[in-house]
């Protein structure tokens, strides 16, 4: 890997994150940020001794001064002129479907603080790489993806709390896919809608075969699929969802 | 007047809150909340002093503990038991026309703090009363409804603060729809396309006349509309703007 | 009744369309446009019996010439010159839930008949008047108003030829009323997202009680509403569904 | 090349699906259908003496009988068990930008005769094709794809025409998507949101630099990206722009 860019994922877990590190770490040195440093450390480890590289940070995507040491170690690690190549938000939180009246205001502020909150504070730290990336004349455009959910374009019942979330998120998205495309950052909000096959989600679906939960490789592929789209060919939103799903 | 239930306003100031308010209080008794009483006060004397009843109340709303004291409050001025037939939120916070690198996280989460998590607490603090409203027979559906605007539906370049919040504020609103529908509480969403004629944008689109703003009281009326609505035909959305915005 | 304006409801039939006819009958004279003249005979009758005014034309509303015809008859009835302050596009057509590769041709076409060219043909022969209606002082701004569905914002599995017509027909109304609001002319779409209480829908949701159908005369009070907006607060799209509705 | 199944592309023009054909070509055995075969002539040649094969049917793609016949001229040509890996409808008609009131019917009917009714026509001849690839086991799945534009989801003043016959199209392509995932077939839409590098649009857009428009060689990528993605991780829609565009 000769690469100086780096991709940035936060919100690595056993999960798609995990793929979209390893996706990335084929031919980019990869970031994973994790709250929770078990989250990371068997993934590194994994990535570092097969060839690539990658470095763990601890952060708290909804702390300001926990993403600012980040940035700090970004540049301690890889210097400070790095750029980075791509960028991936995949935290997400505040999950839980609930009559609305029983929703503790912990869980809904949990929600916005990761999505909303989050995804603004990863953006702030990484499009400084990723602008960086652009005049280092990056192979592909440095590409900035969130990962949304059904209730990015959904609100149901019993869902308000996640659903603000990530509605914020794709918001977010937005505006900055009009904002920095004509600077030459790609922006993209992913519509995850299903189930991905994970080890949380073993049992959910299972009468409905192995084909009916999106795999979390082939989330990594469509990513890698944005990043690898030249500057007349920018898409901003994909949707992703096994064949089988109702919808 | 000799309705028993009660209309509850959030962000009340010289513009559709105030519209708002003289309209509802046309047939109830009004809470006005706002955090500051300079925003409530002289609109309170102004129903009260012409056959009307009003009453103020200094409201954070992005603060638990001080919704939390003005449902008390409410309780304490029109019985515990009170109901009521309508509630609009109409607060908004976190405007800024800003490059994104430059948003200062305070503003990004002041948007949240008040569309997002304030027009949550509002909701939790008023869907008691409505659901009341409807236990007690309210000649209309109570109805519940949020205040949106342009940026609630497409997010801007250089919006990326604004929009979240409001794109947020729009999910809550659309998973309380679905949820309390069938409870018999309307939940409604208005997308505000457009400048509002009110002192703080006398001189804006000055040059395109009188029409090229939306008139406050005919929002106002709109909201009255939305709340006549019969259990048979709710409305969740509507979008208002100028004849000649261009869109 | 004093009005020189009229107003022309196509789509007449014992539903929305007589609902909509009575209600604009009580402010204006209304023509009556359908194919099979059964369909507004009675309603024509009722009304011009009870101190309206109505008239009937047999229409194909998707053939040129039949529109034509209709325009003619107007103008003749009412004078060349006679504005009008409403029309309203209440036909639908190709209506069929089956597979994909069982849709005739036939039911494809006929949904694209009525729904988008009809739409079309009605829009070219109604707009003359709504602008003559403008230049004539309408107390409102003269309205167009498209009856949509569900089919018209979500195209489900089965559904392909009724969705197809019903967003070409929600694309025609955003459309014309960009053009048209800032010469005065109100366009909107309604999305009916329910089964209307009609005759015809007699045996349908018995279960679930009254309620759970929308009223053909709360989506006429709708309407009017939509009608007597100012120019400053134009609603493109409302929509309506009963609040026991899943949506 | 050994595909025995085969790819039916419908519009092919000197722009995105002369692309597309040339793409698929690499693995597929290519039909070719334009209403006039100097759209297809010169393109079969390079295709079909570069190693590939590709053949052209000269098909009105709105005129039913004319779309059967190609139907038979494909299973004369590769046998009447052939299947298809992918389908491809790239047609279009009824452009104008003009108000509405100039606007002919013929223009407004060529716009539904071409995106909706030949989008219909050419779902129904193009189906029982793929579906049969599903049989045969295509390596990817098949999959048909719809060719959209900015007027697909944004009908704006004076585009009434074409927006409508796009709009009808989407509905169409969501509809089967929903119908035919479960069986095993991926249909999806591409929003092309800017103006195409084509000889006809030579002379758009030459100050703002090469990058100002969409590649249609990027198009096809993006087409056969879709066209690889596993049955667990469908795209219905993406939306594909210059990073310069204004949206």
């Amino acid at each position: 890997m000769t690469s100086k860019l780096i991709a940035i994922v936060a919100g690595v877990g056993p999960g798609t994150g995990a793929s979209v590190a390893r996706k990335f770490a084929a031919t980019y040195p990869v970031v994973l940020l994790a709250r929770n440093p078990e989250n990371f450390e068997s993934l590194a480890k994994e990535i570092n001794s097969s060839g690539g590289k990658a470095v763990g940070i601890s952060t708290d995507i909804s702390d300001p001064s926990s993403v600012k040491n980040a940035v700090e170690s970004i540049k301690k690690e890889f210097g400070s002129d790095v750029g980075a190549a791509a960028a991936i938000f995949n935290a997400s939180g505040g999950f839980l479907r609930k009559p609305f009246l029983e929703v503790p205001e912990e869980v809904f502020s949990k929600s916005l603080d990761v999505s909303a909150k989050g995804g603004f504070l990863f953006s702030q730290a990484s499009l400084p790489f990723l602008l960086k990336g652009v005049e280092q004349k990056s192979q592909y455009p440095p590409t900035l993806i969130f990962t949304g959910a059904t209730a990015s374009v959904k609100a149901n019942a019993l869902m308000s709390s996640f659903a603000t979330g990530k509605w914020a998120l794709r918001a977010l998205s937005q505006s900055l896919a009009r904002e920095f495309g004509p600077q030459g950052v790609h922006v993209s909000h992913a519509i995850i809608d299903g189930v991905i096959d994970i080890p949380r989600t073993k049992e959910r679906l299972k009468d409905q075969g192995p084909e009916a939960k999106l795999s979390a490789d082939g989330i990594a592929n469509d990513y890698w699929w944005l990043h690898t789209q030249p500057v007349t060919n920018f898409t901003w939103e994909i949707d992703l969802r096994p064949a089988v799903e109702k919808w």
